[in-house]
Formats: structure tokens, C-alpha cells, sequence
């Protein structure tokens, strides 16, 4: 019996395991609450996600360990990697949590971001506009996301009242890029250095929070698509990754800048559940259990809506031709993600059309 | 909460629960075996199909009552329906559980079936036998699936003996029919009367199981899907039925004559999961529980192919491209249905040259 144990248990969990189920692969799962999206899809246990107690009992027995959430502290996965192997590997997840070092680790294997500076004191940060200039935004190294942790600096007459504001933590400015716009790059590498790379999404956000994935991006064009693979190889081999990872991108006059990585599968890879031959959460598995990868392939253009705050009446949602309504089994909370819809079709205008009935039902006035 | 109990926790169980969890349906399954593979998918109240204890403890509660087995008793469904609503009413079980009932439903509503004759008595037997002649095949009304509860005959000397095989339970004897091929009709109807079905399908069995289902049917014409649609429209509204039947049917020199019905989603139906936009299984759900029908339209050319008796090395066939392997979770036994694997694409040629390389690791000689 193949059993995966999930640190977090979240909707990403419970997506996990609607694509694991089929392959005749189990689930456990931790997650601080009871009832938690997952739970609909194995076994939960409810404990925080620094519970080593918690941690020893799911991960007891199963054949990998993985995690939904890049919160997860960096060392109770590595407590867990100590019982049973945990990938993607603890690493992953340093990096990831700490914005500095994270942009640190794209300079290194030769992927350019925005221009940015630590920020450790007033006096830094001071230094750092002065350096970068404006518009710029000032993020908390660790914990923020969702557009949590940061603030944007338009003058100098900002600095003091932005560092009181993100609790004078050590955090990193960053120049404010005039973007064209977003994309990520969502890829999968095996056990055996084995590397997939569905095509390129394009993100839309508001107020700091996923909206709109468009995949294949539109206008997306095969120097794009490899320029963006290219860059996701490089971090994948660097951390010798295993599983999914999600890297946003600034799309700046046809270069790309990484802006952040996630070490798991990504709410901008959702459309491949029914938008390409594998999905993200069927790969990440085949990956963390070294089996063979699926084709990435995209199966027509994809739109994905997420669905914030309010569910919306689930009968016209589905009365809408070919939308693939995902509800989290979430209570409804202001500016949560309670789920998800996604359109397919071979025609993109197709599409659009029913993306545009779809966006009043999610997003009324 | 929306929560559907299913008499049944085999695997057409554990693929609805595949298919409503993202709908945010909760499910339990009622299953005499602990362990069913629903049980992945949610509670299972272990218990015989028509206990009564059993049954009023999985539907207490429930929005809605259905079945994923024809042989549920249609008494069990009819105490379970006092409780809470059951659909596919279960007239529907009444007629599919009894083949001189189906047929002769076939025949009230204008639909061809193969030459019958009802059959009580080794006396009745010769006389159906020249009437009909051979080859002919004795079936139990009651009772057989997969190919059991059946005697070909092919001349007289074999009449006492397959009298006594069958058991001299009340059956029919069935002219054999030179069949082109063997096609079946998937189709679902809502509360409101509206009916949807998917492209023909084509079959193949060996020894009365399934192994292969094409879809849509190679070469098929809107003729012939016309007059499938239309012989499947007069079954369902004749029930009043709601949910997705499956009707399977003998291609006779263009013409059609119905062989048998399942009031459930069908084995023929699971290319839909990865091959049409909504899968029998989510339509299912939203016709039992009054929602929108979606669209039943194919994405691409499906090939299906059954898992029987012993499950392939897993990572052999994940190394297939495109195919989508559906493991249900069952001890291996000789002849039972294990799993299945469906590929995909939009080159029916592509298509097949991959169905040779699965069928070589499914059907090792």
C-alpha cells in the first residue's frame, strides 16, 4: 500500500488526493483544524505543523512525505525527514520562506529579478530607496503572502511609518518593475532528474491575490516558453528538487524576472487538472514516488477563476457550457479562496466568452 | 451540507466520490465488505445491501440516495426511498434486475431487441428452442452479470443440460444475433426532463467482460448516434428516469437492438473522466442532486481498457504517454476488474499505437 503523508491539509491537500485516489495511492494528512478541505479525501490529523508528537503520527508508515504549504516550518520537515523521506526536500523550503534568500539563490544560478537590497534597520532601509529609488515595495523576509508583509514606497517620507508598519523585521525593498505582465512557470522534476514544464500561465492578481490563470499564456511564443524553462531548470537542479515547483514571473519587454518560488503545487496550476494531459497534483505525486512523469501537455486553452469570499450559487456556475466548478468545503470568510472554476476549449474566444459569464457570477458589483 | 448516500462502495463509488468531492458533495457508501474501494472517498457503513439497520444508518441524513450496482434489492431501494429520495427510482431496478422485463420494456417503447422468449420449464425451453433456433443463448432473468448465468446453445442435444446449469431458474432464451460490433449509449436525464448523451461507444468482451471501449465509436455517423439518442430518450422518459443509464446495444447492418440497461454509470462510461467534458459521474451527481447537466461532449478520441485479474507494474504503464491509470484499490482475484486505464488524444492514431503498447502489459500472454 502506497501512502502519502501531507504536511498541511488545505484544499492543495485535498486536490492531491483526488488525483492520488485513482493511481491507488492514500493520504494522511496534518493540519492544525479539524474538519480541514483534505480531511474529504483520508485521514486527518489535527495538530499544528511544528507538533512533532502531530508530525510522528502522520508521517508513521507512509511511503513519502510531502507538504501543501510552504509555511510549513523548515524544521519539522526536517523532524519528519528524519522518520521518513521528505520531498520535496527540506531545503526547498529555507529558501522559499525567506525572501532574501531566496532572491539570493536566483543570482546565483543566473536568473535576474528585480533589483532588490536587505533590509535589516531604518537606517537600511534608507540606504536601499535611496539606491533603488521609486516606486518600490518593502517586504518582510519571511511570512508574508497573499500580499500580506508588504508595503509600497512611493517618497522618502514613507520609510519610517513602512518599517514601523511590517514590525521592523528583517525584510528586503525592491524596485517596483513596470511589468508587462505575469506568468508562471509550473514544472516537475523526478527522482532521476527527470524535468517537465507545463506552458507558461499568465496570472492576473487584485489586491495581492490570484484571480485569473490563463494557459497556454496567450501570444505565448516558444523563445518565451524556453527562456522561462530554462530558468526554472537551473533552481530545480540547484536544490536537486523533487516534486512541483511554481515560479511567478515578471514579463518585462519580452525578458523574464523571477519574482518568488513556491515548493509545491500552485493555485496558478489548477487549470491543469482539466487543461492538460497530467496535472500538477498527478505529477507532484509521480514525482515524490519516483514514478514515471506525465506529459505537461496542454489540452486546449484554459482559463481558471478563483473563487473569493462568497461561493457563488453552485447550480449556475454549472449551468455555464463546460465549467468545472472546484468548492473547497471552506467556510466563507472575506478574501479567502473557497475555490475554484476552470473553462476549456479548443477555441480561445470560446472561452472568454464563458469566462466573462462566469467572472459576473464570482465577482458581482 | 450536500451528502449522497450510495448503496454500493465499489469502484463506480469511489469514482463519484472522485467526482463530487471537487463539487464539494460529501459522500457514504453502503458496502458489505470493509475496505470497498469507495472507502477511500468516504465513510462506509459495512452491511448487507438489504439491511435494513445498514441502509436507514448510511441514507439518515443524505440530500439524496443513489445506487452504483444494479443488483441492489429493489426492496432495500424502496425502504431506503421512504427515508430519503432515491434516484434512479427504483423502478428502474425492478426492470434492469429482470431480463424478461427489460426486454419487454425494449419492446413497449418501440425499441429492437433480438428475437426472446420468456422460459419456465424444460418444456417451455424446447419450445423457445424451435422457435428461435441456434445458436441461442439461455440467460436467468435474474442474476447474471459478466458473462454468468448464461448457456450457449447450438442444438437440441444440449437443452436438458443447460437447463439443469442454469439451475431451471425462470430465464429467457435469446436468439444469438451476427453482430457488426457491440456499441453501448450513455446517457443522463435531470429532475427537469433534460437528456444528454455521450458519443457511442464501441466494446469489446472476451468471455463476457469487458476489456476495451472506443469512444466515440470509430466511424461513427450522426445517423447512427441519432437513432441511439432516440431509442435511450424513449427508456428514459418511459422511467421517468434521473441519472445516467447505460444501455447496451448490438449494431446490426446499421440497425440497433438494444441487449441490456444499467440504471447506474457503466463501465463503457469511464473514458468520459479524462475523454468528455463532464464525466457519467459528475453528471450523474448533478442529475440525482437537480443541478445543471454539463456538457457531454468528447475531447478527443478515448480507448479504455479494463485491468482484469492482475495488476500491471504501475510504473511501467504511468510510463505510457498520456495514460491515465484508474486503480481501485481491490485485491487481485482471476477475472475481477482491478482497474482500468484510459489514453486520450486528439490523433486516433496516436491513440492506438499506445493501446497496443498498454495491452501487451495488461493481457501478457
Amino acid at each position: 500500500m502506497t501512502t502519502i503523508a501531507v504536511l498541511g491539509g488545505g484544499q492543495l491537500g485535498r486536490m492531491l488526493g483526488g488525483a492520488g485516489i485513482p493511481l491507488g495511492v492514500r493520504f494522511r494528512f496534518l493540519d492544525p483544524v479539524a474538519g480541514a478541505p483534505a480531511s474529504a479525501v483520508g485521514p486527518l490529523v489535527v495538530g499544528a505543523l511544528d507538533d512533532e508528537r502531530a508530525i510522528a503520527e502522520v508521517v508513521d508508515g507512509a511511503t513519502v512525505v510531502t507538504y501543501e504549504w510552504e509555511g510549513v516550518p523548515a524544521p519539522a520537515a526536517r523532524f519528519a525527514d528524519e522518520r521518513v523521506r521528505v520531498l520535496p526536500a527540506p531545503n526547498a523550503l529555507d529558501v522559499s520562506q525567506d525572501r532574501l534568500r531566496e532572491k539570493e539563490l536566483f543570482g546565483a544560478v543566473g536568473v535576474a529579478t528585480a533589483p532588490f537590497r536587505p533590509v535589516d534597520s531604518a537606517a537600511d532601509l534608507r540606504r536601499a530607496a535611496a539606491e533603488l529609488g521609486y516606486p518600490s515595495i518593502l517586504k518582510t523576509r519571511r511570512g508574508g503572502y497573499d500580499g500580506k508583509g508588504q508595503v509600497r514606497l512611493d517618497d522618502d517620507s514613507q520609510l519610517d511609518a513602512a518599517w514601523a508598519v511590517i514590525g521592523a523585521r528583517p525584510s528586503i525593498l525592491e524596485a517596483v518593475v513596470a511589468f508587462d505582465r505575469e506568468l508562471s512557470v509550473l514544472s516537475v522534476r523526478g527522482h532521476d532528474g527527470d524535468t517537465r514544464h507545463w506552458p507558461l500561465v499568465e496570472n492576473h492578481h487584485v489586491d495581492g491575490i490570484l484571480r485569473t490563470s490563463r494557459a497556454p499564456a496567450p501570444d505565448l511564443t516558444a523563445a518565451l516558453q524556453d527562456a522561462a524553462e530554462d530558468l526554472a531548470r537551473r533552481v530545480l537542479d540547484h536544490l536537486d528538487y523533487v516534486g512541483v515547483l511554481a515560479i511567478e514571473l515578471f514579463c518585462v519587454g519580452g525578458a523574464l524576472l523571477a519574482n518568488e518560488m513556491a515548493p509545491r503545487v500552485h493555485n496558478s496550476g489548477h487549470w491543469t487538472i482539466e487543461g492538460a494531459v497530467t496535472s500538477q497534483f498527478e505529477n507532484h505525486l509521480r514525482a515524490v514516488l519516483g514514478w514515471p512523469l506525465g506529459s505537461t501537455a496542454a489540452r486546449g486553452h484554459s482559463v481558471m477563476l478563483n473563487v473569493i469570499g462568497v461561493m457563488p450559487d453552485r447550480a449556475v456556475v454549472l449551468a455555464i457550457d463546460g465549467a468545472h466548478l472546484h468548492d473547497y468545503g471552506k467556510t466563507a470568510r472575506p478574501g479567502r479562496k473557497l475555490g475554484h472554476v476552470t473553462i476549456v476549449d479548443i477555441d480561445p474566444a470560446s472561452v472568454e466568452a464563458r469566462v466573462t459569464a462566469a467572472r459576473a457570477l464570482l465577482e458581482p458589483i
